[in-house]
């Protein structure tokens, strides 16, 4: 199978850092987001949406949307497993990863940016308040869920939460957040970029960084 | 249990919906929107984000985020089943859902709306526009997608994916978007509001409508 994915795009890191975690190989096929190549022909043609991630199987069917591409390698790759097997418990690392994947990320999203700036004239300062407000918001809201464990919700491995929380702290890095106000988030993120698997998915490791 | 709910919310709409297809009894909490309940202490102390929907068990602890009570409903609940048995199948539904739940929905959010106008002077019809955009997009995404089956993805019963597309094609009414280019989408609501587990969710039939 192939990964369509770009350095830098916080879904296509969530599911390189499942990827690694589970110990699959995965081809990588490089889409530039900078270029405005996932609007291009060639990859409309595997994902009308023209979003990243696109998971690509040897069939040459597609799968897009990064957290139905985590379901669907927690379904069929179970181990080690990236959710835990009772119902609330699983639930709970569900509602920590959407609240970054649905609260946080895509209204901070590159076409969401874009139409800010074509729409309502959002300058270099408008957008990144814009960015920092819903992250802030965001993070508010997942810093008091975490109870201190080492990762995410549970000292024993990173899951999935743990894969949509790092991208999103390295996009907050980004655009200049400071993370102070957030400790358990930071720990968090300490304890995972120690693992060889987020070290491996993280944006500047990548071949098509730049 | 409790669901803390509001007519209008197509995050709350998605979570009956999934009640009523498992056939299970939930007390309703009306939270107005409309009247900023969401953001007043008695809330804001269940779920600290002020978002709905959220699922208070009969313990006090409370579940948030409309997408990870639906997959705790699932595991919880099995029979009927919103989501195939088989891994792709599986990701196929959830693929759909999180065209809605992530790519139209939280743009269009409530807070959003008001930041746009709060932040950039966005007027009503600026407003409309926006909302509009994003549904067309995620609508172009999903029609292909709908293989022409009864309902999303299956001629068997409703799953996940229509449990998010009804209430995002309701909001799509209410604000006066066009639904011809999308006739598979349009068959699949149809079909869907012919069932009592769809009309008895729908927002004018909650108690709370006005």
């Amino acid at each position: 199978m192939k990964l369509h994915t770009y350095w830098r795009s916080s879904a296509a890191y969530r599911v390189r850092i499942a990827l690694n975690l589970k110990g699959l190989e995965c081809e990588q096929v490089f889409v530039s987001l900078i270029a405005g190549e996932q609007a291009q022909p060639g990859y409309l043609a595997l994902n009308p949406q023209g979003l990243l991630p696109a998971l690509e199987f040897d069939d040459g069917s597609v799968l897009s949307q990064s957290l139905a591409i985590l379901d669907w390698l927690e379904a069929a790759h179970p181990r080690p497993p990236l959710l835990p097997a009772d119902p609330l418990s699983r639930a709970r690392v569900l509602e920590i990863a959407h609240v970054i994947a649905m609260d946080i990320h895509p209204v901070n999203n590159l076409r969401v940016l874009g139409a800010l700036g074509a729409r309502f004239g959002a300058d270099a300062a408008a957008r990144r308040d814009w960015m920092q407000h819903w992250m802030r918001l965001g993070f508010d809201a997942i810093e008091p869920r975490l109870p201190g464990t080492r990762y995410a919700l549970s000292d024993a491995g990173p899951g999935l939460a743990d894969c949509c929380l790092i991208p999103q702290v390295y996009n907050a890095r980004r655009w200049g957040l400071d993370l102070t106000p957030w400790p358990n988030i930071s720990a968090v993120e300490g304890a995972c970029l120690d693992l060889p698997a987020f070290a491996a998915a993280a944006p500047e490791a990548q071949p098509d960084a730049s």
